[in-house]
């Protein structure tokens, strides 16, 4: 197949991800249908020139004239739908996700899938701390990461398709990971952030504290809002990766409290300076528009 | 005495806190002069319209005719200011600081200074990254929260003017807390944040991971980028109260670490939602201009 103007393309599940993707590829003239669970949301989606074509059924004509189809879903749905709904496709369909951890997906859906239809995985590195369609916006993907993540079942061709596709919807840098080393990324870079973010805000339940706040505390626990369907799914299924970086959290943590208590400036300074040196390699690029 | 457009008002310290308040107080029609280290501040302050007059000696006379001093230093550059230069000022003067820490500074400031000066200690909480007058900006302040700690040495006209001097600095929130509460405060939304950013910044030295990062990470580090002998000596000068909270952290963690290991998804999701609801609140309000 061919990702051009004329592909037909598919998104099942219209969240803010998928919701994203499908306004990102409308504006560039893609043609886009979904399906997805409410029928307010394909209303929200056409109104807003997001899709063409929106239905909650399992309809297989649509499905069987798919070239391209995207899944937008939970991890553990998307899994499901695939065991369920995969005589639909048709021979050569192309396949790919937004799915936020990849090894415990990528094989599982590969071993189960037929041979005729190709699945490439992708991580778009870019989201929003609220969910649903209405908070769909590609401005996200931005400046962002996506990721592509084959194996060895993966095709070349496939493969750049798949990061066509991610240059379409505006990523900056688009760039390859195994699963593997792309899940051991996204536990530090990511899960444990919302880790951190979640403890924060539950580890003191003072009163009033609004009233004092700065905005560091303010940007450590934005992600503090967060989908708690999804990320306890995306944590269990990357769970020996992301109990690794806890406890290389907590190591580093509680030497820096030992510095602290021993009343240790010095060595409390070069963590500082260490820490101050590496972040700057983590500033956002500038975007020349 | 009165905070008007006429009254003389003294920065001790250009930085980029001190040179906010320049900036902010010359551009409201306040006659601001300042002391600072660097010849090179003075002429970029000069420049930029933050100050009528600054110099970097200890100008007796300048310091004698000022009616209101702010201190911008480190927490101990203060303390060792005022031992040593106590002597120039007028009786009647008014001086306040901005130091991120009170217990220590404020009742050890007014145990030394003389019966007839008064110091209301304050804190804006409010910065940037980045130190350096260049980086000096008072629209930092706008939305801020002004946080004003006066022990029973102070009077109520003290406690009037610093709150108007945060009023016309832009501060959308003024409030006031005792010296130990507004610690055990900071502990927790300030120097434990800092904390983290720093430890988290260091806790994986995998190299390239910022090909890969999203906002989640970019957010919690943001503040990685640390002023080290500041930080340092405000988390000394508070160890106790951040240890407290280090250890609050630390607790809480482990308990999330532990739903993880034992795939306790429930007890996972409801921290998040606890989490979701909480964080609500600290929604920066939104300023209508």
């Amino acid at each position: 197949m061919k990702l051009d103007k004329q592909t037909k393309i598919l998104i099942i599940g219209l969240g803010v991800i998928g919701g994203s993707y499908a306004k990102a590829l409308t504006d560039k003239g893609y043609n886009v249908s979904c399906i997805t669970k409410e029928d307010s949301d394909i209303k929200y989606a056409l109104k807003n020139k997001m899709i063409s074509y929106g239905t909650t059924e399992i309809e297989d004509e649509l499905i069987a004239d798919s070239e391209l189809i995207i899944f937008a879903l939970y991890p553990t749905t998307f899994i499901e739908w695939i065991k369920k709904n995969q005589h639909l496709f048709s021979p050569g369909t192309l396949i790919t996700d937004v799915t936020g951890i990849k090894s415990s997906v990528v094989y599982e859906v590969q071993s189960i899938l037929r041979d005729d239809v190709e699945y490439i995985a992708a991580h778009p590195m870019a989201g929003r701390e609220r969910s649903g369609v209405e908070f769909a916006d590609p401005s996200v993907f931005e400046g962002a990461n996506y990721i592509v993540t084959p194996t060895d079942k993966n095709t070349k061709e496939a493969i750049r398709i798949c990061k066509k596709l991610g240059d379409e919807l505006g990523f900056l840098r688009i760039s390859e990971l195994t699963p593997e080393a792309h899940d051991e990324m996204i536990a530090f870079l990511s899960q444990l952030t919302h880790c951190i973010a979640v403890v924060l805000m539950n580890c003191n339940d003072s009163e009033g504290l609004e009233k004092y706040t700065g905005d560091s505390f303010r940007d450590l626990t934005r992600i503090a809002k967060i989908n708690d369907r999804m990320w306890s799914e995306l944590f269990l299924m990357n769970k020996d990766a992301l109990l690794t970086e806890m406890d290389r959290f907590i190591e580093e943590f509680t030497e820096f409290r030992t510095y602290l208590a021993n009343g240790d400036g010095k060595r409390m300074r070069e963590k500082m300076r260490s820490s101050t040196a590496r972040r700057s390699l983590f500033d956002k690029p500038i975007i020349k528009s």
